[in-house]
């Protein structure tokens, strides 16, 4: 059984007392850009003038798919455990920019191709599904119990995390082969022309990118999946670390958590957790717009503004991080800095 | 007389090397996208491959405009030194976001209308050129004599602090009246229609934009400036505090530092830096590009990439901070992330 997920709309009780505070601030009214937005979003979530981030978390769930053998990656299918390796030894961008930032870091093996069973380390969690996906040029990448089981792995990740204090996570990803299952959620769950969905992932050349339009749009011309079914076609295209950040996701929103969206695998992501339960979206801040074709609309089809154009496309959550400090900034502003009235400072009408 | 400055255009022998660098990381080449042109922009400046940000410092100047009596801006011209008492108590943006980044803030005042005998406070500079510049509308801002010593007083700023051992900084300015100036500088010195060049400042509305448009051109068909001259423009249209932060600019070109360059009014007082020496374009980045009209093409036609786009319209130097951390990671993950070859990845060729 697929776990449900009740997630409330933000109240928009405060939204008049959020607005003031902001615009009482020693600056002219939006001055201060996207920060003004982001600290309303946040102080909504809250339901707070005085918001606060609290043990922030980034969790990469790891994956391998089935599909990584045809061809669809640049990069071969034993790069998402030696990855994950790299991630343990604190080697990748994303250890980087955690550390940086004191965002506390997960390592989530969801179903990688590789036997982790030596590894101790304490960033890092077994909830292995399986070793890989099934091809789904073949047959749909996971069961049903499969999916079930990914979101509900997913969801008490989050859950757990959120008791230690956490209020504000963001999710990334590793797992070869998975731009294509973003592509093919996507050209799917938002109706568009598979060929508007599908880029160059971690980096094919003109004819790999073709070859991989090709590769998918078969894929797309043998199933008749349900396109307003985002389970059936997360579990027919998704991957284990893409169906457990699903459930995460929903989690977070349950619970009312500040959500950091990554790039254009977990914006595909997203759209599964938003066509579930729409009120996510009340809680989710779109990190950044990544280099990779498709996202751009993803957003827009979205209606979702994004923080950060830095022409990222490497995911493991490093577009979360990334922002992360301006997320701080926003809420700093808010609470710390002065009012037109504290500094006596004249405003516009004076 | 003006100073003169020597800047050197950065050296490329070792751009191969930083190439080589960045691409060994373990991530597909370009992943990190404009965080590895800022790298390899650093490690160029710094001529090394294991390039670090020291002491990062943000100047504020701030000036009085005689233009601004004459209705070009949303608030009357008491703010400006509101608003330096305001920084000195902590209580506006530059300050909550350069205590977010352990950047350290200097407040200079380079010619604003308002007697600060009594302040004691490490964290200020009394520079003063004069108690505001004249009102172009009758007469040049300044004379050649008051251009040369705020000249020479930024540069000494920067001097000061580069012997401090900080090799990146970031200007900002405060005002009344500034965004005047930065619209007469870009339409002068890039030959462009002062239409183009006109915002809303610190928020006019459409009749006070068509107002200051109006003033601006006479301004503009008053005087037959040399339009090759930066000086000469500066001089006539330029502000204390803009002068100031143009010699500022021009010492740390010639020192070698990393220069963050802010928002529109910065940018201008830039093109006037550049006009001068322009070498200094290879230490500069360009923060952001800010929500005022007319700074998109200014960065356009300087044809220089910018960070961030987060449509701030504050001044302050807020984009220098608020950037400063992407700036950091991007540094960080030239000198921490692992190769594929030290973390034993397999390539895109293996």
């Amino acid at each position: 059984m697929i776990p449900r997920f009740n997630i409330q709309p933000v109240a928009k009780s405060l939204d008049q007392k959020l607005k003031d505070r902001i615009d009482q601030k020693t600056k002219p009214i939006g001055a201060l850009g996207v920060l003004e937005s982001i600290a309303f979003k946040i102080g909504r979530i809250q339901q707070t003038e005085t918001p606060t981030l609290n043990h922030p978390h980034i969790v990469v769930f790891a994956g391998d798919h089935g599909i990584a053998k045809a061809g669809v990656s640049a990069y071969p299918q034993e790069v998402t455990h030696q990855m994950v390796l790299n991630f343990l030894n604190n080697g990748a961008a994303i250890n980087v920019l955690t550390r940086q930032h004191n965002i506390e870091l997960l390592v989530v093996d969801a179903g990688v191709n590789h036997d982790f069973a030596n590894t101790t380390n304490e960033s890092f969690l077994s909830r292995k599904v399986g070793m890989g996906t099934r091809n789904y040029l073949k047959e749909p990448a996971m069961t049903e119990e499969e999916l079930a089981e990914a979101i509900a792995l997913g969801a008490h990740i989050t859950a757990t995390i959120h008791r230690k204090g956490c209020n504000i996570i963001g999710f990334g990803e590793m797992g070869i082969g998975n731009t294509s299952s973003a592509s093919l959620i996507m050209s799917t769950l938002l109706n568009l022309p598979l060929k508007l969905c599908v880029g160059s992932g971690t980096g094919l050349d003109k004819t790999g990118v073709q070859q991989k339009r090709k590769l998918l749009q078969s894929v797309l011309d043998t199933y008749e999946v349900e396109k307003s079914n985002p389970m059936v076609v997360m579990q027919t295209f998704g991957g284990f670390e893409l169906a457990m950040m699903l459930g995460a996701f929903l989690r977070a929103g349950e619970l009312g958590m500040t959500i950091l969206v990554d790039g254009f695998i977990a914006s595909s992501v997203f759209i599964c957790a938003q066509q579930t339960a729409p009120a996510i979206s009340d809680y989710a801040l779109f990190t950044h717009c990544s280099k990779e074709a498709g996202h751009h609309l993803m957003l827009k089809e979205l209606a979702q503004p994004h923080i950060l154009n830095l022409d990222l496309r490497l995911g493991e959550g490093t577009g979360c991080a990334l922002v992360y400090p301006i997320i701080e900034s926003a809420v700093r502003f808010l609470n710390e800095m002065a009012s037109f009235e504290s500094a006596n400072v004249s405003t516009k009408d004076s």
